[in-house]
């Protein structure tokens, strides 16, 4: 026997089984409809993008873009590299295409040479899916609608059942502003050249302590003591934006400083509320929000799961960087938009679908299977099949030929298919087929000329009670 | 001002705009219902693979494919490459996952460093779209589910309007079988070494006259002229089913060398002829087909459309590969299968797309656009979008705060959008809405809480009437 190669998925990605795509599919399919209910349109790049498009945006974490070898490029002299996330290409795609005003969407793979640790959802390809509007509009007007999207998918994800309330339902959306953190740390003694280390130190407030980010501000980046106290007060700060302005505004250097910033928050809050009207509103003000990306320029947020039991950390986040597509073309042009945490969401629907089928999610949309009865009848499974097919129905059939109907029934079981349709010697002479719906194990016979009706009122029968 | 990147997509790729990205999904959602209506399941493989899984499946074209860094891999050892079509990752899948029966579709990008053609459909990155049946079963019967999905799909996609059946409606689908050619190559006394490079042949016989293949034989693959010219007798052969078997099975030297190939053939005919009954059957046994690829070890085929004003070549095509999976495992898992050419099919989808649109493709999906009247109302589109999202509505409203009305319903007409829903100070102190209809300029006034009922309606009667 031949030596067989080892066949198995490279570190830090993984194949998606039947089960695990049909809820990815469903999911997809809910969060477009959310995007298409607001004007959006779909676009795709390519998953490679020439290095120097990719390269100098972020930060720290460039020594994990995938490159492709160079020996590839030898003929066009480009070198390449996997793209990193869907946001550098859209700003490379509105330069490319000359486009000052979109509202997109883009569901895609990105990959990270990261340390992958697949059980908490970090792969090294995974996908990301981001809405993003684009184009110099009156302030806070596309951010609001940015975040009210965000909360209609979390909310549309969450109403698929009692499980997935559970589990999607508690989120809530942090949200802060860059040149507001810059005055506070500014205003608290941060030196400017100290700005960036400084707020990436206070974006690991949600995983790490005060004591130690405060000890990596003072030991590690030489900040002073007195300064890193300063700041503690301003990002302990977190409420509803009233509350959280009104504190801001007690502090006249602050305000001197970021007033544009501040009045643009009030209104953002304003706005979606409007849009929020009746409906829980989620959006939380703290301050210790920062967010690594160097690129954001305004307003900055993330969403989280509030349930302490679910430990999962972001499930979404986003921005505005009015810079990013400048850096690309001559005449910049301003967006704001968000990239879901779609990994580690597809984790919790999966595991609500378990739950809302007793443990097993089906992976196929078949509507019935065709049985036959007696030898040589093949070609009459095929017929109704295909007389199924031209009218709309999903229908199986069992490729062996031999099968007994009770063999045949039980492929319908153990797929899920709700219907068996089942003709022999009889029903063929008489014209009918005998529809057997496998929850209730109730039969009828249906002339064949009705059959996809029928199969249509079982259906809907079946869903109405189920 | 800063020195811009050179923002442009790599060679041979390129970014999919919005109006395009309208087709595609729209294609992609009806090829996914019949793939869906046949039972099948989705899967999702990684775009890379390991190297070794990649190579020596795809003869002379392995040198097509692209390579990651090795410096990527240092740390793991793998080396990586891009995937060159989807069913070798799916060969690989049923092996890591131990899966021996399964009918699935994917749709995936796949790469190949190719010369380009951008204009004919051959690009660097592009999707592939394939649908397989693998596990051992009866012969010929996955066989023919395979070449009825096939149909199917271009029936579905011609059926969309009287362009898209003239582009797309045309097609037909011609069959081969590995096993009788090599007998008719034996038979014509090719020698065994030389039997893959002759059938390579034998495969340029759509674009090469018979005098150029035949000197490629003789000249450059050294055959002797009298068994090239014995060839050319078979090749030739082209008809029905029954018509071929009849010609093929007056050779009683080739009947004894493949009986089973035949008898499978004249299955194959029959059962594809019950699933078709009372439609255009379509298939075409042609023994000039060979197929590139190595791993073909039963039928084969290749879709074409008939009407040459559209010089496209093929798109789509499969057959049977029994030896594939058997190289990353123990035992070997029978498969059959197509992959569509997709690019080439979005091509013409789009074009038809055009013509039905008078020239114009809409790209969103909105359905009404929210406009008010006065300054300072901005508070108040807002509103009134998010009742109609929450009502299932998919609803725009301009960011500019300050543009009449006159300009808010022009944003609806150049982006396609059928309705304006506008309020101002009246229609909100009487609690209405006035509803207008773009395309025959008709008013309505409506009580706000029956706003989401009456666009309905008015969709399903512009629906109706265009």
């Amino acid at each position: 026997m031949a030596p067989k190669i080892t066949a198995k998925p490279p570190k830090g990605t993984r194949d998606i089984a039947p089960h695990a795509m049909a809820v990815r599919e469903r999911a997809f399919s809910l969060i477009t409809q959310v995007f298409r209910a607001h004007g959006a349109v779909a676009i795709d790049t390519p998953v490679f993008e020439l290095r120097d498009v990719l390269q100098n945006k972020y930060g720290e974490d460039s020594k994990l873009i995938y490159h492709l070898s160079d020996d590839m490029s030898s003929e066009t002299g480009e070198k390449l590299s996997l793209r990193y996330d869907l946001s550098v290409p859209f700003a490379r795609y509105l330069a490319s295409n000359n486009v000052s005003q979109i509202k997109r969407y883009h569901i895609g793979k990105v990959y990270r040479r990261d340390r992958p640790a697949m059980e908490r959802g970090r792969f090294r390809e995974f996908y990301q899916c981001d809405f993003d509007i684009a184009g110099a509009y009156p302030a806070m007007i596309p951010d609001a609608e940015v975040l009210v999207v965000m909360m209609q998918m979390f909310d549309t994800l969450a109403a698929q059942s009692e499980s997935h309330q559970r589990l999607i339902g508690s989120y809530e959306i942090k949200i802060s502003h860059r040149v507001i953190l810059d005055a506070v740390l500014t205003v608290c003694g941060v030196p400017e050249d100290k700005l960036r280390t400084i707020c990436s130190a206070v974006d690991k407030l949600d995983k790490m302590h005060w004591r130690d980010v405060r000890k990596e501000m003072v030991v590690e980046k030489g900040l002073q003591e007195e300064v890193a106290d300063r700041i503690e007060r301003f990002v302990s700060m977190r409420g509803t934006g009233p509350e959280v302005l009104h504190m801001l505004r007690q502090e006249r250097e602050l305000v001197d400083m970021c007033v544009d910033a501040l009045n643009e928050m009030e209104k953002l809050f304003r706005l979606v509320a409007c849009m929020r009207e009746g409906m829980k509103n989620r959006l939380v003000f703290d301050m210790s929000l920062a967010r690594g990306l160097d690129y954001y320029t305004g307003v900055i947020f993330e969403a989280v799961l509030v349930d302490k039991t679910v430990n999962l950390g972001s499930i979404g986040a986003g921005g505005r960087y009015d810079g990013l597509v400048g850096m690309f073309r001559r005449s910049g042009v301003p967006c704001v938009g968000c990239s879901l945490g779609i990994e580690r969401i597809m984790n919790l629907m999966v595991k609500a679908a378990e739950e809302q089928g007793g443990g097993k999610i089906r992976a196929t949309a078949t509507d019935v299977l065709v049985a036959t009865i007696g030898k040589g009848t093949m070609e009459e499974r095929l017929r109704l099949c295909a007389e199924l097919w031209r009218r709309g129905v999903a229908a199986e059939f069992c490729f062996n030929e031999n099968w007994n109907v009770g063999k045949q029934v039980q492929q319908a079981v153990s797929g899920g298919v709700p219907l068996v349709a089942v003709v022999g010697e009889d029903e063929l002479r008489d014209g009918v087929v005998k529809l057997k719906v496998l929850a209730t194990k109730e039969e009828r016979v249906v002339d064949r000329g009705g059959i996809a009706a029928a199969i249509d009122e079982e259906l809907t029968k079946a869903n109405e009670s189920g």
